[in-house]
């Protein structure tokens, strides 16, 4: 299986590049400058730190460094070509960009590129017209194929894999950052290239942190014990939280457990393509706030996963936006009491016209941890 | 122990403001923005992953979100106040800057703020006038405090614990990734709050891949393994590489690690305050060179590390700054052949005016696993 950019069967860079020279021509736009590493890995496959991608109706151009010399001979399809450079990638982009004549007017990516790049286009690359853009990838990275839903799968499969081999680990006791190793060798173990994010175990009050990692806290009897993690495969992640009590839950434990899991179902399961992504938030926030928790769910439901962790599209409060066939997304309940603690349920979930697939298997039940 | 921003017994971040001020006058600024995380740490003690910093003559005041309340009241001391915005941090920056009176000239970190958002300096931040910035709160983190240096020397003890407990585990048969779990897990429990960067295991014809991360490959009697990973407590960080072999070391595998180990030696111990980063890298690359292998030594000795894992200053053939008291280094020679593996060997060197300090003080003869 390669890096990047593979279908089952079928190398779809082709048809990603095809769509990303249309919407140039419609941006009235020569070219682009790809400076973002998700971009640039969806487009050619090339998963290395340092690229500078250009695209023209023509032509596509990749510039790295003698490093990555021979990662890039295996990982590249033969749509683009490979330039190494032994200095500066930027001093390479103007040569590169003075052998390709009729290209006067190009894009750059707004959200992808510092001050201090930009100011590079507009001293040694005066002899362009630079404009920003902003989503021209991003908008065809949320609609997936069929190789990017299975790798996606395939980090779901191991996420859960680790997440059942560490909960009849956990006890009173153990700290929160000695659970997240159990956790990541687990997710290792199940072949997991990377995190896509620093792992999130928060117990008792830290529960009801949403943006906790993992501390030198101990769990104690009584506890929520929150783990908020996920895996990668192929450069595709995946984003799963599930919420333990350690012992026998209180009353109220179980009743804010069960609102939070009755919101996660419903919502995951209300979930169709054109829906908005206010109207899918609507739909746990507002039996949340019906329940009397309104105040207690302060983010919003979910989010796009894919190359990266957190991608388009967004299910929030503010968004109109409608939902693509083909997305795969976050559903990401929850409710935080200050002091008290905090629960979230968070599946994996694909849509398409045939409505929602939700791919996380692990049981949603309130599991008491004896 | 907080966040950061602390000193073994004192608060150091008064002492942070006022050289940041000190620089501020010296450019002829009025203020600065600050958005560079590790910055807005060093300076403040806040971990969070959203805010804007505002440092004037008189004045430093902190931006973030609702979900940082709690976090923001724990890790800030006295010196900065705290601000948080229900929308968006940008909106309250406007409203806050409007009540700095004498407020004109702004900086910016220019390496540390994206396009879209030095959009907005120009568009909603019209009023103001914008300067570029480099370096400003960088060139003052490359000098470490007695408390920094002690989270480093606890971050680099964290990372040899787990290795020496991961050693004995390595044999034929594993993978790449599950030696990475095993690493991982043991630097978990030894407390280290999360991974500097993604650990490098790399076997094989691998060890020759100096960005090589950790893969499915399989073990071997005979392999080089090459190991590189660090530990992260209090936000610092540490970076070490050790190179194994698998089984009975071959003559040539030991001539080249026999070289790499010399130049490691050599390189640290000739480390003083004074001397240019290009000269420390000439130490060890002329060694190298002198014994045959000067092409293959593709990469800078070393690099910074602090609240990042690549920080000021630079060990490398460009860099004609002279290196200051207080700095802590990695010094990381390696020969790379491609086909046959490659070896690294790097240790965190701490320099004063006292000479040289190596921090890590795992084994680097020659380890053949059994």
């Amino acid at each position: 299986m390669s890096a990047g950019g593979d279908s089952i069967g079928s190398d779809t860079r082709p048809a990603r590049l095809a769509a990303l020279r249309d919407a140039l021509a419609r941006a009235d736009l020569d070219a682009v400058l790809v400076t973002s590493r998700p971009n640039v890995r969806y487009l050619t496959g090339f998963s290395g730190s340092n690229a500078l991608l250009v695209v023209t109706a023509k032509d596509c151009v990749l510039l790295t460094d003698f490093r990555y010399a021979t990662q890039v001979e295996a990982e590249l399809g033969s749509s683009t070509s490979v330039r190494i450079e032994s200095t500066n990638l930027w001093t390479g982009l103007w040569a590169q960009l003075a052998t390709l004549s009729g290209v006067e007017r190009i894009g750059f990516e707004s959200m992808h590129l510092l001050h201090r790049d930009f100011a590079r286009l507009l001293e040694q690359g005066a002899r362009w017209s630079w404009r920003p853009t902003t989503d021209l990838v991003e908008s065809r990275r949320a609609v997936k194929d069929a190789g990017e839903l299975a790798h996606i799968e395939c980090a779901v499969a191991m996420a859960e894999i680790a997440l059942r081999q560490t909960v009849p680990m956990l006890r009173a006791g153990l700290t929160e950052t000695s659970v997240a190793g159990m956790l990541e060798r687990h997710l290792r173990d199940a072949g997991s290239e990377e995190y896509p994010f620093p792992s999130i175990v928060a117990s008792g009050p830290r529960s009801a942190l949403p943006h906790a990692r993992a501390s030198n806290r101990v769990l104690e009897s009584g506890d929520f014990v929150l783990i908020d993690f996920g895996a990668v495969t192929a450069g595709y992640c995946s984003d799963i939280t599930r919420t333990f009590v350690l012992g026998r839950a209180s009353d109220e434990q179980r009743e804010v457990y069960d609102i939070v899991r009755e919101a996660n179902v419903r919502a995951s399961g209300s979930l169709r393509v054109g829906m908005t992504g206010m109207a899918a938030d609507a739909v746990a926030r507002d039996y949340i706030a019906a329940r009397g928790f309104g105040e207690a769910f302060g983010h919003s439901l979910g989010h796009g996963i894919g190359l990266e962790v957190h991608e388009a599209p967004r299910l929030a409060r503010i968004v109109e936006s409608p939902l693509a066939a083909g997305t795969v997304v976050t559903i990401e309940p929850g409710i935080y009491r200050a002091g008290w603690g905090g629960v979230r349920i968070e599946d994996d979930v694909f849509l398409s016209d045939a409505g929602p697939r939700v791919l996380t298997g692990f049981p949603r039940e309130l599991h008491e941890l004896s």
